[in-house]
């Protein structure tokens, strides 16, 4: 018998070097939010002040009673919890929804680990490979990691900048649809755009919902970020939605509770639900020591949401105002989340982020920003774009603003 | 323009009724060990004490180090950790593996949501959608899920329970292999079987691995549960096997902390563990602080071992001896994990199951085992056989077989 032919190298050996990456396994993007971190790292060591506007990870204090809760558990067996998370936590959960105007029951709902999980279990449900998901772009750079994961592919649809990330028109939205159509993925508040979609919007969301038969995923973790007096209307409560909509949250935003990594897949869609359920079982159940913190965070005062809106919006006002007024640069107000997109003067936005960090200072401080490329499947579209989120208080902004727009005076690359 | 045709119901409406579900969401399995719950919900009504040998969940109290760190926590914002979890986590396990016979540094390693996203991530960099994965059966159940969700095939070789569930001999394994074949997944030791792979079995998987270039998933989750004396040989410890060997890990048994949902995924593959780390960007983090927990466990004195393991070995015997001593049941002596796999002299276990929950008691007392249909592809394989776990006490192990060995004696459907 000859011996075996090496699928890594291609030739015939005894013994082969090595077995082979799958092809999605070679597909999942590398995440754009954490690509420079290497270089922000360097730039740490060189001893620069960086200033972290790349990722979502809010500087506010988490709610103490969630915090506390922790520290007066009574746990002696760690044990396996129920698959779709702690019935105690579920019935809370029914009049936090019904308070924001969705109302669904402890059965409509399943914990999941983070609103990830919740995104991976629903893709998993709804979309078989080669399917297709909708998604207006830019969008959080991870839907195309699950969707890539689940062996689907995502079909962007470009909101621009320019209109403030407006839903593209029903008649752009419907070109797209194809017999592989299974849904429409929004982000409502978005990251990173920011944008609040209104209820015309929404109306019309719904009617391509039930015109094309398609599920909405509508990934809301940042619900309880609106400013301006606006208020956030979620997919769930559209009028003969109940069979089309997904719901998707989490807690981390909502009380800066990143690490918990507690999400919920929700709807009134029994199959849908039926077949979740079952990758719900398949990974056993959620952590248990984080749902205890996150049913204790759902007694947080009113007050801490009053509070931590009022910082972000002076965060907000502060971080647009100084940024339209840098010469060259355009950022449309965001109305929800605490994300902002920035248009530069710059040819590649990856470049001048490295560039920020590896080759220049002010004073010693410098600027993390995520290039907006990894927020789109053309990265080309995001070439001059980048996110900014506003996780830092005014005072750090300020320093962080005044070295962008040096940064962008004498950046060498700089567009006329 | 005329209605559109609804998917759902196949007529012309204005108004669809129901989008789909996809085809591997309706495919995945529901859970063989979960699924008698509502039956053992109505015994309980009924006023039976239910005995939950179903269940791999112990009734060994954690560590008291591990539930205390989490009193003691200082966390004010509970944030995002590493992709691959905390780095002083993952060296101090540098040791625990060390200890282990299994070299790996902090960087061959990702800290997983439990061993449940391990096996997920390993599937998804090494599996494309239609790729095969060879699996000895009867196998942990969930494995069949992963695929499913991944878009895999189980390709299942059988092991028998007259052999102990020894490995199927390298010919029988070889005929399954084909040109889609990737990896072969084994359970060391093994759930549902309770079998200690000896190093001769393991030498013929080497063999295998580098002849067929496939990648060894190997789940060693059981790890410290090992009797007679018998030692645990990894995977990862095989000489030449730093490509193909694929680790599996978790708290959940070895610290009887399966609440925490914290596993690892390991390798020396370098593209493997590159790939791997874009599915763990993908979901962000494991959560904080069971990571707090699960890095606490690792100062557990090696008494507490030793103490679960005498009591394991009693609960074993104790179960094994009532077992084999009842008119036509067989159940090999397992050397590994808290199972048991036992032959009854029934037509169909998943009826006999109900059956014990639905219909019968003894002094009020029944028993919940797990079926072994669903730890085999081809379910009839299991029909006579069932799992059960020993993880109560000898005292309610004796109420258990005691209604056990009349339930057989009197179940009218039982095999001459």
């Amino acid at each position: 018998m000859i011996p075996t032919r090496c699928a890594s190298s291609g030739f015939f050996v005894e013994i082969c070097a090595m077995p082979h990456i799958s092809q999605r396994g070679q597909a999942m993007p590398a995440s754009p939010i954490r690509k420079l971190v290497p270089f922000a790292e360097m730039a740490e060591q060189q001893g620069k002040k960086v200033h972290y506007l790349n990722i979502g990870q809010p500087d506010i204090p988490s709610p103490a009673g969630a915090m506390d809760a922790l520290r007066h558990h009574d746990v002696k067996i760690l044990a396996y919890s129920h698959s779709a998370g702690f019935i105690s936590y579920r019935k809370k959960l029914v009049d936090y929804y019904s308070k924001h105007g969705i109302h669904i029951t402890a059965q409509d709902m399943i914990v999941t680990t983070g609103g990830s999980e919740a995104l991976a279990m629903a893709m998993g449900a709804i979309l078989d490979p080669g399917d297709e998901i909708i998604i207006p772009e830019p969008y959080y750079a991870n839907y195309l990691g699950f969707a890539t994961a689940s062996g689907a592919v995502v079909i962007p649809v470009v909101s621009s900048i320019e209109s403030g990330f407006e839903l593209p028109s029903m008649s752009e939205i419907e070109s797209l649809i194809t017999p592989k159509t299974r849904a429409l993925l929004l982000c409502n508040p978005g990251n990173p755009t920011g944008k609040l979609y209104t209820k015309k919007e929404l109306a019309q969301v719904r009617k391509i919902a039930l015109k094309h038969d398609l599920f909405i995923i509508a990934d809301e973790v940042y619900r309880e970020f609106t400013y301006d007096r606006l208020k956030h209307t979620s997919v769930m409560s559209l009028e003969g939605m109940e069979e089309h909509a997904v719901l998707i949250d989490s807690v981390s935003k909502r009380y800066s509770m990143c690490g918990a990594r507690i999400g919920l897949l929700a709807s009134k869609n029994e199959s849908f639900m039926s077949s979740a359920m079952r990758f719900a079982q398949a990974r056993l159940s959620p952590p248990t020591f984080e749902q205890i913190a996150a049913e204790a965070a759902l007694e947080t005062p009113d007050a801490y949401f009053k509070e931590v809106n009022v910082e972000y919006t002076k965060r907000r006002d502060y971080l647009i105002g100084r940024l339209n007024a840098m010469d060259g640069v355009f950022c449309p107000k965001p109305s929800g989340a605490f994300y902002c997109m920035a248009q530069l003067p710059v040819e590649n936005s990856d470049h001048f982020c490295q560039w920020m960090l590896e080759s220049f200072d002010h004073e010693g401080n410098t600027v993390m920003m995520a290039p907006a490329g990894g927020f789109y499947t053309d990265s080309s579209l995001g070439a001059q774009q980048v996110r900014l989120a506003y996780v830092l208080d005014v005072q750090d902004l300020k320093v962080a603003m005044d070295a962008l727009e040096v940064g962008l005076q004498v950046y060498p690359y700089r567009l006329a």
